[in-house]
């Protein structure tokens, strides 16, 4: 067993020991959703305030709405959330690199089988230059989404990895 | 601005207020992530036992893999992370419908507009019907794909949302 499989059976052994919430509802309770980035410098349910059971959070390379819509759409059609909390982050590494590089490390790291896996898979990475302007996007992306009807509130923001501020952009 | 939205500030405030941590470096200092499904009775951070600035966190609908690959590559070609922790958890929601009944619900929620939209980005909801299984098959999935090379140590754990138990299945 490797030293991170340890870790994870003893805070397991740790925190199930007094866990008193299994008791909670499939459905989240405050109906919402928050969409951030995978990044391991945000903490979502500290940094933003969710208590276990109030709300879904989708993580991916960049907090992507194009890459979470397969998970929001059942969010919102089959679990009954209403709200679209998306944020991103300062310091992302999305904002590092263009999606040629990423094909380029692929290619020189695992070979062309790999390469043609990715073409194969039609992967983007979908990285982007601009932090505000990515949000302003994202949240456009899903506000002109048939897949997501307008009675669904949605706001974006910026998690600062410095200072642990989160702010509104949008 | 929604109570949610009211809820996300004050938050923040607190949170920043005594936030300590504003030096971490951009890659997680443990070299590992974990893929988790975006479930609302998940804390991960608590029940798995990830410090912040450790792992990449990566959450979608039932932790699904292949919905996951951009994410995991990104994490393990641009960012060195070694070693996935990938949980799936008792009382999913990707247990109890059929990709046709989630095409059903959109199609009849919001019409043949939206079900055209999922079509035209190839959307599968990627349900599966026997938690064990499932987890298997993603690890193998993990393995199989030549985009995670064989250096990367993966293991696959089911979370009991009853108990707040992670128990190792693979």
């Amino acid at each position: 067993m490797s030293a991170i499989q340890k870790q994870v059976e003893a805070a397991s052994e740790e925190y199930s020991s007094s866990f008193t919430k299994g008791d909670l509802a499939l459905p989240p309770a405050k109906k919402y959703l928050v969409l951030t980035c995978m990044d391991a410098r945000i903490d979502p349910a500290r940094a933003f305030g969710i208590e276990l059971g109030d709300a879904h959070v989708i993580r991916n390379a960049g907090a992507i709405a194009e890459d979470a819509l397969r998970s929001i759409v059942i969010s919102e059609q089959l679990l009954g959330t209403t709200e679209v909390i998306l944020v991103k982050h300062t310091g992302c590494g999305m904002l590092t690199f263009k999606n040629k590089d990423a094909y380029d490390v692929v290619e020189q790291n695992l070979g062309g089988e790999a390469t043609a896996e990715l073409i194969s898979r039609n992967i983007d990475f979908l990285p982007f230059p601009d932090l505000d302007q990515a949000v302003k996007d994202d949240v456009k992306f899903l506000q002109n989404s048939k897949l997501v009807p307008d009675r669904v509130t949605i706001s974006g923001w910026v998690y600062e990895v410095e200072t642990g501020k989160t702010r509104r952009v949008v």
